[in-house]
């Protein structure tokens, strides 16, 4: 049972958190494969708006929405207009999401390619995403970069990491004072030989070179098989280079599964390294909690709102550890108490703080209930099908 | 340098090898973020087969087409003009794939699927892909599922297995007493939580009980990572077993490499083994040596021409290990020397018997040479380019 | 909350399970970079006899000791002698292990040794260890190899698979009507090129040849990376093939951590695979649930102790899973309830029922508390650490 | 066939490589479960030497022997009398390693340890290296840390983290001006958890806070399966923070394999990247090429004279990649060309090199051979058996 303490501490936390989510994550996805469609999938950034809205509704404390530049937006879309349109669903526009992998000019890189003509395109795209930035008021731009090679000998390494310094760095000059840029890495997928931005190191070291506005953006499904993710948040957190995340789980590869769906006890332990990091220095990192994940055969906004739900529950969880008692047990050198002291936070039934904390907030007790009882899915489906068979698609967009 | 008993070793071993092309290595393909389009993509299957047939007519060796149904037959195709098409350019139609995976009905699976009537459409795809086999003189039905679930709980995998025992015993009980049944593993893409046949075991069982005329088809892009593949290949012929290979090569998950890129020597430690057992047994097994690629960005005949002259190469070399001296090493447990021995096979330059057996079989020299200057390619791209246009196509189908 | 009839459920879980302990796991073990010492390891079979019984004096529920022959037993040993020291210490004798890799002459391999005297000598330790399970009235032999090689070449995998065939029959030959012996499979290590049993798949086809009273041993540690060890469990629980586990958690390597102290959800799953299969079929499989840990730092006891109190806590969260409600969602392709329905059940508090049922078996409320309160181990270090020093020992035995 | 200009670049290749030999690796070693004992394998620091002689002798350009303090030294050894003895067996003492895990006071870590007087306990061990590099007159000191933490908890990673950056800038200031401190980094073994030093990019931020004299040092077997290990190589050549190599290859973890006897390709296209980068810099890299491995079964020595001659073998390949047809190629974005430069070097056989480099060197044409017939190795296993006899010793020392 919670004590009032424990409640306390995690409704505060609760509080503390802001979780984004991905505008593309209610849009028709899928794997190589193919997709398998939904009635409900969004066609536009209208549906993405409202279905992102449904899950605040809902869940609350994700009032942000990450866009992505080309499936979002085009030329003619107006800035103040979304921002708008964001307003109205009752969240407002998060970390803008540049698209460097889309174009067929990309086929061999977008800042890491050879010919200094896709280089500038890239360029000029990242510069727009940051424009398009301070026109919907989005403090956050999100570089994901598809480059690699897929054979040994097809460029040089060297030479492509050269690119990438350069273009970062033409990058970041261009960024308000207040934005900042966040480097994602990745060690495969599209390429398979190597990705130009493999892991945080190379991250990190990108990002020092680019600038003081740009930071390490964790994906915690772009790890190898068994590396240790928190040690790498603390690590980034230590050196004040956390920008961000994209949160989803896996098994294998980049799954983009649910959130904590595989091993909750790792999603625990990034949020235990977060937290105890604030108690230790006494301030609040400024991370962006965003969502990546694909929900191929989930109903999309249902998803989302089971995602929110499990982040919420987990860090909560990862708030009652005792942070006096883990210090000390650290101190014995006393592994076993030190290792029940996360379990038991993590194994304590934090309904009680949940109930608390979404009563403040005037939240349903059951929001997936509460979401499936609405209505919205059905009519959107059949407002979506109908809408999709007027425009001649056969599928909502996105990628795959 | 060669002796001429080696080389005579390896111009026996080439003219033993039959490889097996791909139709959809000929088609655009891509990852679930995009495909980069290529003009002389192949359209529909004539084109596939006249790619096909260039491959074979530079490279040799390789006159054997595996077929998708769905991706290159449809109701009013006539399995006897397919069969003449091939044969006019210079092929003949190899295994028959079953596509069990692009039917939105497929979404929770295939054979696996919880609903009878999905399973039962299944079903009948695979009996009339076993007829299309009959009707084009194609012995092998190739069987890969891209079943399984998301997610712990979704479906029980006891009740998945049992559907599983249930299809492929239905689907064997109507080959012709020719035909032969392969059942592919992978342990996951596009199913993420757990695949149902996720490994060589659960094939091997799942072959055993749907009858003897099925057996086993290793993808090399179809392991857990650091898996032993060769042991597995040495373990299937030791239980007359293994069916036939999809090759490819990978770094990471199912990368569809070309053969040989990546780790040449695990493919020559694969091909080892298996003359390895040819010359233990004094039998030549029954394997069908089959390509599976998918070759994103490469020129896409140039890419199988590349492929199946690395096969050669590799298996020339393979050809070359002393066995005697090999299977004396063993018995002395002297390490150094048996590894030596496969080593010093690898890394023999085998260009002389490869310039006999191509002389012998009245190829070019060097094959990839040759194509590239018979103009082929730039006439497909131009034809191509112009009836996709005609067609109001964007790109060249297959997958993703 | 749990509900009266979900603690009846978990009472009824945790009186059906019996949890057996390694003899090896209270000896000082170690790494090959050495082994960091305790004084109150064990020395002698006694000391493990009498701490095993510490364990379920105050865990409950493990009155089982496997034991390893070679560490454990000698010539001399009279079993009946044993079996009557393992009662006054209120456990028993379980399962007997050979030891098929200490001696000089396994330097390569065992059973699959290229030399017939070897394997001789170790089918002899096998037929020993047989008698030495009927001497003390234990029911299962485990046999776990280390056999491999380092190096491609090394020896013939097909060979060797041939003289596992055989040694396994003969052993198979010589068990009592109602002994069982387990084969335990193993990807790596000691062996880094291949291991002969190096899968489940390969233990289950030796295992079959072998006879009807031979299974298969799911070892936690012993798989690849991302392997989904579930689904092995229940594919072998529906082939009638589950002999038994060897649990701990990893996350690299046979790291042989604490089970549940990694990823905890993964052993919950696996608990929850076979209530599952109890469930369908009435039956309850006849399991061996054994530990196969290595503590190198955490004192043994404690952390044995440590590791029944979370197999009872993850064992008891498994019986909660609604059976038939996740039927029903299964049967829905409702995929979000059905993983909603295992995660309910993985994260109840399932303090009330343990406390219930600890109650009911008269054991401490916290028994790792009332371990460290008896003085146990302060005692065991003393007399331990006087007794090595008369003995002239430096460590405790056992490996490394 | 190699033309002159291919041989006379692999012959200046070759003369440009020097390799450093482990002295560990000649004594006997083994796994967590036991060491299979070799006659022949070195007693002490002379046999190691003697040892390493003869590879020198044979295989030639290895004339550095890396040195194990406490294995190697003790306080008693004077430093010019082990430089001397060096030099009477031909060689000279290469990089210092400090021994930080054997003493029992590791057992919570040494530079990471909670404790501060066994933080001060590793760095005097690290600062009494340093000068005893100054004293034998080497320059690089070597550092591997096995600190790290087995379970989630035991300790805080950000205080170990800046408990490593205090006690590597504490060794950084007394490093003679022309010495280098190399930090090596490792995911795992033997602690399970987590490790201090886990990837190259925390060994790369550690040593640029540690000081200008330190470098990232690159173990082959460290890293996290399916990682490009060459291309780490690359980003650390271009940020000129590579400081040298453990080199070895692997199959699953840590295995210490004989060079390239696994994935040959692999470490070929290491030495492309370097040699890539002098060709395109003009410059050498100032790098270590260490061994590390551990042959627990092959004779030591001749395990090490095979992998001296495997190094150059496939140095000399390396050096043989067209570096100006490449560039074009990749100019060209032509990734056959690329790939199948890189693949015609690999696969030229160089023996025509490797003879005119060992003429002019005056070594045996088939240094193996040449070393079998010596009877070097009977007449070590005969007198150190005997000798070991007298001593009392069971095994000759080193690890496990």
């Amino acid at each position: 049972m919670m004590k009032d303490a424990d409640i306390e501490n995690a409704v505060n936390a609760l509080d503390s958190l802001e979780i984004e989510i991905p505008s593309w994550g209610f849009s028709d996805t899928g794997t190589r494969f193919g997709k398998y469609l939904q009635d409900a999938a969004a066609i536009d950034l209208n549906d993405k708006l409202s279905d992102a809205g449904q899950v605040n509704r809902y869940a609350g404390n994700c009032p942000l929405v990450a866009v992505h530049v080309l499936w979002d937006f085009d030329a003619a879309t107006r800035p103040d207009e979304v921002a708008r349109k964001a307003m109205e669903n009752g969240v407002r526009i998060g970390s803008i999401n540049p698209n460097l992998f889309q174009d067929q000019c990309y086929k061999y890189g977008s800042f890491g390619n050879p010919d200094p003509e896709v280089r500038q395109h890239a360029l000029n795209h990242v510069l727009d995403s940051i424009e398009l930035g301070k026109g919907v008021g989005s403090r956050v731009v999100t570089l994901w970069f598809a480059d690699g090679t897929n054979y040994p000998g097809q460029d040089s390494i060297r030479e492509r990491k050269h690119r990438f310094e350069e273009g970062l760095k033409a990058a970041h000059e261009k960024l308000a004072p207040d934005q900042i840029l966040l480097v994602e890495y990745k060690p495969f997928e599209p390429a398979f030989y190597q990705t130009d931005i493999a892991d945080w190191g190379m991250s990190y070291v990108l990002s020092r070179k680019a600038g003081p506005q740009a930071r390490v953006l964790v994906d915690t499904g772009h790890h190898y098989l068994s590396q240790n993710i928190e040690q790498i948040v603390a690590f980034l957190l230590d050196e004040g280079m956390l920008g961000g995340f994209h949160f989803n789980d896996r098994r294998y590869a980049d799954d983009d599964l649910t959130l904590g769906s595989i091993d909750p006890y790792q999603t625990f332990r990034i949020f235990s390294e977060i937290l105890g990091y604030q108690y230790d220095t006494g301030t609040t990192p400024d991370i962006a909690y965003m969502i990546d994940q694909s929900h191929n055969l989930k109903p999309k906004v249902q998803a989302m709102i089971q995602t929110v739900l499990t982040a919420q529950e987990l860090f909560a969880k990862a708030a009652l550890v005792d942070r006096d008692a883990l210090k000390k047990a650290q101190k014995q050198t006393n592994e076993i108490d030190a290792e029940e002291i996360l379990r038991r936070a993590f194994f304590t039934d934090v309904t009680p703080a949940l109930r608390v904390w979404r009563d403040k907030r005037k939240l349903p007790g059951d929001p997936l209930q509460a979401y499936r009882e609405s209505g919205y899915e059905a009519e959107a489906a059949r407002e979506r099908s109908q809408r999709r068979k007027e425009l001649g698609l056969t599928s909502g967009g996105s990628y795959a």
